[in-house]
């Protein structure tokens, strides 16, 4: 990788911003030497903390921004008033070809607007979807959408199988992935009328890998398929009760190790493979979402997160880049839409 | 409690029907001595199986149903071609009187059906919910709708409010229950319009307790708030998705204790604590969803259960007779109903 790999990082995004956002960047330097950061936001802010990291200023510039977007704007507002924000100045920095992805742990509804407005979607793609990976008993999996579209249509849902499917070729390595439509059972007549239509369109299409058919939500963990097709408010949903059920069972974990004395002793002795096992199951370690079907890298961090999980996502932004994640989605998408499946997924929408 | 307590069973409903009830029945007899089981089914195959348990026989009635149904009929199908089925029969029972309730681990959309059909509403309720309990980091809290309602308006959601409001006071025993509704953020502006309507609602409506606003998937297993309110299809794949979750993580820590040669000794010191936590995440000890709004207990058993699985969904049924769950309901509501917050729900539908 040269030189001039620049990320760019919405410093005012996010609950701890821009602190985070910029101890979040000194971590990511260290495993990223070659990666150039612009941060983008208050700069009276960010200038002060910069300086007390010598080797992150060295590979950092700042560009100030007057504004910022509020976790609260609505995305409309954000793309009508936001044109001075740190979050907008920082996709214009990829649209114009001087950072190759863009990275914030900000207003998820307002960086999605303006990176559709900024960056364009996709040929083929109605509306871009969020999608990340987690661990499976399996390996791992994608899932889409995680919260852009709370309402989707047959239409939405087949697209999102489509960028499921290219994300599981190109970013986790799966040659022919199995795709599941997420669903109340797994029955042809189960559900609402929009995942029983995107699953006949999908039974039909020529798609590469397999349609699995209707998944219900304990096969999510179980890794049934590698692409969990599903609306974005049921994903989203999904998604943070996984989060919620781990930090559950880490919770009862932790009371069961205190319950006596020899379950005390027990856990020192299995201690190293417990911090195996939580880091395995750390959130953090997944955080990061792509959003899908745009012209464009663009990172989404959980707002929550801390520099660590904020690293982690400036690390997906520079796989994806130095991976060519758009290059090979192009390529993938113009040949999906051209086998005759597609062509009999445009005529059904 | 009187030896007439009767609980009628449909004994072809489920995975591994007729077997699975059966022996769940004879789980259940040893904790509930004063239960008289009513079976449901076809009698040439459940008379044999009983036959060979003696003391379940004692407490046992067959009724011979010619038909059963199927876990792919619909339940417009089911209901009106089911008339002499076991899950009819058996729902027809409590009806009558003849059982204080019913428990089944049949087809959910047509059991639903059939016990809208047969038992009825109760006042105020347009569509009855599914409701279940389980575990989470502060104590119990309830969730409605899991499945009955795959699209629901803002009026279903206020109602399930109430429903569920009602459950955690009579059978969680909580007092003045907080209540959630599930959304992809917390802020008012999120989510679709039916869940924005519903939060409108009940922010206005005084009902009893406290109306905590919108709450995030992580805040299930948290136990946020005591009663969680969502639609049929995201709540039933929230459920589904701890299920899995838990097996996920159960699958990971088992690995872990056999990474190596001290984690292996320290599973063993701390196996008496890690068997109590298999037992509080067990699945099988949440069996048995309540039908809420019917007048009358209608229990339905996961259809992938086992023996003990089924015996604790006969628990649940058995605990809401003694606790008189239908009265307490029946007042409930008439109180709810009647206050000024609730005309005011009505006007506003």
């Amino acid at each position: 990788m040269s030189a001039s790999l620049a990320i760019s990082l919405d410093a005012m995004g996010g609950d701890n911003a821009p602190e985070m956002v910029i101890r979040g960047a000194d971590i990511a330097r260290q495993r990223f030497p070659e990666v150039h950061f612009l941060f983008f936001g208050d700069e009276t802010r960010i200038a002060p903390m910069i300086d007390k990291l010598p080797a992150l200023k060295a590979v950092s510039t700042i560009r100030h921004a007057e504004t910022e977007v509020k976790m609260d704007d609505k995305p409309s507002q954000a793309l009508r008033a936001g044109r001075g924000s740190s979050m907008r100045l920082a996709i214009d920095a990829v649209q114009k070809g001087e950072a190759a992805a863009i990275v914030s742990a900000g207003n998820t509804g307002a960086l999605m607007a303006m990176a559709k407005f900024v960056l364009k979607t996709l040929p083929g793609i109605d509306r871009p979807a969020i999608a990340s990976f987690f661990p499976t008993i399996r390996s791992e999996s994608v899932m889409l959408d995680l919260g852009a579209n709370v309402q989707c249509d047959a239409s939405n849902l087949v697209q999102f199988a489509v960028m499921g499917n290219v994300f599981a070729r190109t970013v986790l390595g799966v040659r022919e992935p199995t795709t599941g439509l997420l669903n109340v059972g797994i029955e042809e007549q189960k559900g609402h009328e929009e995942v029983r239509v995107a699953a006949q369109i999908l039974r039909e299409a020529q798609l590469p890998g397999t349609f699995h058919g209707f998944i219900e939500g304990d096969d999510i963990a179980r890794g049934t398929v590698d692409v969990v097709v599903t609306d974005g408010f049921t994903g989203n949903i999904a998604l943070k009760t996984i989060e919620g059920t781990v930090k559950l069972y880490g919770t009862f974990l932790r009371q069961s190790f205190k319950s006596s004395w020899l379950a005390g002793l027990g856990y020192l002795l299995a201690r190293p493979a417990l911090n195996a096992l939580r880091a395995r199951v750390d959130p953090r370690r997944y955080n990061g979402a792509i959003f899908m079907g745009l012209n464009g890298i663009c990172v989404k961090s959980h707002g929550g997160t801390d520099a660590f999980g904020f690293a982690n996502a400036i690390g997906v932004a520079v796989d994806m880049v130095a991976n060519g994640a758009i290059e090979k989605m192009k390529q993938d998408f113009a040949q999906v839409m051209a086998t005759p499946g597609a062509s009999e997924i445009a005529a059904s929408l």
